[in-house]
Order: C-alpha cells, then structure tokens, then sequence
C-alpha cells in the first residue's frame, strides 16, 4: 500500500544528486521564499552552499525587479546573496540586448526595477511612463490611427507591467509589425498570490497573458524569451561565472542542479538544457500534480521530489 | 493564360446566388464603408434588395457601437437601414445575456457603446469607467492581492477597450477563475487601418488580442464569443426576424446569402452555418489570398468572389 508520501524521492536518491553537483539554481517564489517570509532550512541551505564553494544562483522569472532590488531584498532576509548571484529575467533582457548592439531604442512594457537593469546596460529605452496616461484613451478607437510612433525604435521588450494599457499594446503591436525586434520576458500565465482567500480571490496576470495579447495582434511569437524554460537565462548565468572567474571553465550542465515549485517553468528549464531538478511542495506544485503526469510530459518531470529544501541540506556532502 | 481577375466568379455565378435569395447580410467596414467613406454602389444595392422585399442584415464583429449608434451612423451615410436590420456585436451580448436571467451583476471590459446596450436590456454592470483609473497601478504587484473584488459577479463580458488595463484584466480573471460565466464579444486579432501609413503605420489590436490574454491567465476558453464565425450572431438575426414577423417562419439558410471581406470572419460565419458566401476586395481580403487558399482552409473559401457589393446589384433578379 502506498503511503502518503510515496511521491517523495529517497534519502539515497537526493543524497546522489546534492553530493555530484557543483552549481546550484534555485527559483525564488515558492522556493526559497512565499512573498515576504523565508521557507524554513533556506537560509541554512544558501549559506552552508556558499561555505563549501558551490556556485550559487537565484533564478527568477519575475521581471520587475533588478539585480539591485533583489539584493535589498536577501538582506533584509539575511541571505547571502549578491548581484553576481542573482539571474533575474530584467538582467537576463538587458544583458541579451545589449550585445545585440541594436542601432535605436528599445520600446519596453515592463516595471521601474527593468527600466533600471536597461539603463545600467546602457539601452536607450521608450514606453514606461509616458504611455501610462489614458487620458489619451478617451476617444473611439478609429483616433488612434494617428497615435504617436517613433521612427527609431528597433526592439520590444514586453515585461510584467501593472500600467499595461491598450496604448501600450498598441505601439507595441505597432512597432513589431513594422519590423521591431520581438523579445518577451518570460510567459508565466499567472503569478502566485500569496494572499489568504476572500469570497473571491485576487488571481494576477501574468506576463504570458500580456505577450499573448502582443502575439495575436501582430501573429507573430516572440524571437526570444528570455525567463525559464527558455535558454537565455542559463547563457546569463555561464556569462556571470565566466565574468567572475575568467580563467576557469563554467562546470559541464551534469553538474547543474535546478531546485523549483513549477513544472512548466523551473523543471522544463532544467530538463530541456541537461540539468537535474528537484521539485519542493513549498510553492505551486501539489504531490497529486507529479502522480497525475503522463509519460508524454517527460519535460515536466523532476528528477526528484521534496518537501522542501530543508530536505537537501542533510544529503550535502562536505568534499 | 490566366486573365489578372482570373479569381473573379462568373457573371452567370453571381446571378445564380442573387436570384434564390432572401435574406442578405452585410458585414460593415470594408464591404458597406470604410470608416466614413461608403463603398460605391451600396446604397444602391441595400436600397434595392429593400424595395424587392428582401431582409436585409448589417452584421459587424464591431463591439463598441450600439444599435441606435449605428442607426445614426447610417443616417448620416444615406443607408436605408434601422435598428431592426442592425446585428451589432453588442446588441447579441445583450440579447445573450439577457436571455440567461443570471443572478447578480456582470463584469464588463468594453465601451460606453457597450454599456449603453447592455442596459437597454435590463442587465446589471460593472466595471466600465470605474476601473479605468490608473492611480491605483502605482504600486506593486504585491499589492494587487488585495484588490477590490465583488462577491456577485455571475459574468464576465469582455469587448473592444481601449481603456484596456491591467486592473481591468485582473478583475476578469479573478471573476472568472472564481466561476463567473466567460463570455467574449469576437476574437479580430486587429483592425483595419484606414489611415494612410507614416513611416510606421499604426496597428490596432482588436478584441481577440485582449481574449487571448484572459484566456492565458484563466487557463479558461469562453463558453461563448458572440461575433462571427459564432453561432450568437445567427441566432439574433432568426431574432430580430421573428420578433418583426411573428407569424412567419424565417426561410431556410439556404436561403441566405453573407456577404463580407475577412476569411476567417465572415465567410467561415456563412460556411459554417450553412449558408453561401459572397467575398468582396473592399476590404482586407486581396486576390491572392482567394488563391492562395488550399483545400484544408474549406471553410474560409467562398462560394463566390467580387470586386464589391456594385457587382452584384445587377444580378439581382426582379422576383
């Protein structure tokens, strides 16, 4: 018969992975924190990683915060964590733009902490702000045929944006029709809310409803995402080790471990690019979501399951 | 050798289609007008089939006008046509709705053209202008989880915005995650632009761009989009017939004849249905997209092809 926790790996299993790896990616929202309060064991975990030399990265999706942001943040929960160790997808965009050396400016629909990681890396932004106002708005639709559009734009950045609008999908939509560059954050569908349930819950949006909207008004799919399962956030993670320590070689992705609460986002992004997963109920993924997968999900699968990552501390080997 | 309007049906076609007809519907931009010029010889045409004694329907995806709206917009153009020959996307949400006698109120994302029809009919709102302000954007994401939600929304009705914002799409997804019916006017991924094109021409997203994103965030489909290729549009035309003819049966489909310049709209609205189809080049529909059509895409090729609606005028036969 079964037990309760039959979907959770064996001690000998997680020992296995934590004693072969090198690098260790964790997702940050239903993993090692739920909004503002640390899952039990993370800070523990983080910090006893870092004492034996493993490479450590917080690897988010969330895209409206920058590096700098997120440090705050670790402080204040007392992680040690600094910028070098933070993959989040407003400096994985910046990075992925800026060595693209577009002639022009990046249209972007995205928050102030991406605005910020943009201009760090020196990107000439639009948007933000100035298409917050929907004093424009009040008008028929047929006016905005003679909407305000710049010629010089060259890339569109869509990101989480709170002052999303029509205007703003309209440009953009503009804009890559005629040829703009097309780059999307990350395609989450919705965002955790951590928030105990009234009558009727708040569920927020993710940036994946917006880029839906961009893909069916122009009919074209994004030319990059840059947030999980996707591959420009392992690219930014190498080039932050190879910026660290330029005369080592980053260690083969067998070594790589990816810790995430989401199937289709952390545990996609480790299978698909040669990583192991572990999978921790802390976040959105309930035991019954890994029994119900079918054999045809096999990119959804973790290689290991926990409760959390409390559970991986005891299985690190000390060599 | 194949004549440059090869693609063009016979005269001897047309005349065929025109003669065993007895209820004609019209899509509006594009076919009938576009934006505020009519298209040459349909005044003639829908004044005609008037005098003949044929039903006459002007059908449009278009959601943000009111019946008494178009009424007035085709007074001005000089357009034998009243409310009754009117099939506005607006007015089938309104006649849907109506019809279901749902308890409560229903959320709606639209226009005041909307709005106005939505009451005619009796139905309760909300939404609307009292979530178009943005002031309550300037925060974060976080703070959203406790925005303010109604516990008597039975629907969700989401149309052509162009206040379209984030809290808007939030509240619909609340809603409708909660469990409120998912209703959606159309699914146009665009508008026709009739402006002349700048440097970058506009691109105005249409309803279906706003869809998509509440479909990707609820994880939902709607139970029902009103506009073609819907079956909702068919239904307020039997209606709107019925209603003026109590004690006729309206004729068979065969007896139809749709008229329209979208594929996807309003030739698979009439294939779909069972009736015949008539496209016209006045709008976003061009030669080589006719040809270019294979044999999977059957339900997006038209019984017959013309130049405009003036071509089919003198097919009409006296009967």
């Amino acid at each position: 018969k079964m037990s309760t926790k039959s979907y959770l790996s064996s001690a000998a299993d997680i020992a296995c992975l934590m004693s072969t790896k090198r690098v260790f990616l964790f997702d940050c929202d239903g993993v090692i924190w739920n909004e503002n309060t640390l899952v039990p064991g993370a800070k523990d975990l983080l910090t006893r990683l870092k004492q034996l030399g493993r490479q450590v990265f917080l690897v988010t999706n969330n895209s409206s915060k920058s590096r700098a942001q997120y440090v705050a943040k670790c402080r204040k929960l007392e992680l040690p964590i600094e910028e070098a160790d933070i993959v989040c997808t407003a400096a994985v965009a910046a990075g992925y733009i800026s060595k693209l050396k577009l002639p022009g400016v990046t249209y972007v629909i995205g928050s102030q902490g991406l605005q910020d990681e943009l201009e760090l890396h020196g990107i000439k932004c639009c948007g933000f702000r100035e298409d917050d106002d929907t004093a424009v708005h009040d008008q028929g639709v047929e006016q905005f045929g003679d909407a305000p559009l710049r010629n010089d734009v060259s890339c569109v950045l869509l990101a989480l944006d709170t002052r999303f609008n029509y205007l703003k999908l309209l440009k953009a939509c503009s804009y890559v029709s005629a040829g703009a560059l097309f780059l999307g954050s990350n395609e989450d569908a919705f965002l955790p809310s951590g928030q105990p349930s009234p009558t009727v819950p708040v569920r927020l949006p993710g940036t994946g409803a917006m880029l839906s909207a961009l893909c069916v008004a122009t009919q074209q799919q994004p030319a990059a995402v840059m947030g999980k399962p996707h591959r420009p956030m392992l690219d930014y993670a190498v080039q932050l080790m190879t910026e660290a320590r330029p005369d080592q070689q980053p260690p083969p992705l067998s070594q790589w471990l990816m810790v995430g609460d989401r199937l289709d986002t952390d545990i996609a992004f480790g299978r698909r690019h040669g990583m192991d997963t572990v999978c921790v109920m802390t976040g959105c993924t309930k035991p019954a979501d890994l029994l119900d997968l079918s054999e045809a999900n096999s990119e959804l699968k973790p290689n290991c399951a926990a409760e959390s990552v409390a559970d991986l501390l005891p299985h690190l080997a000390e060599n």
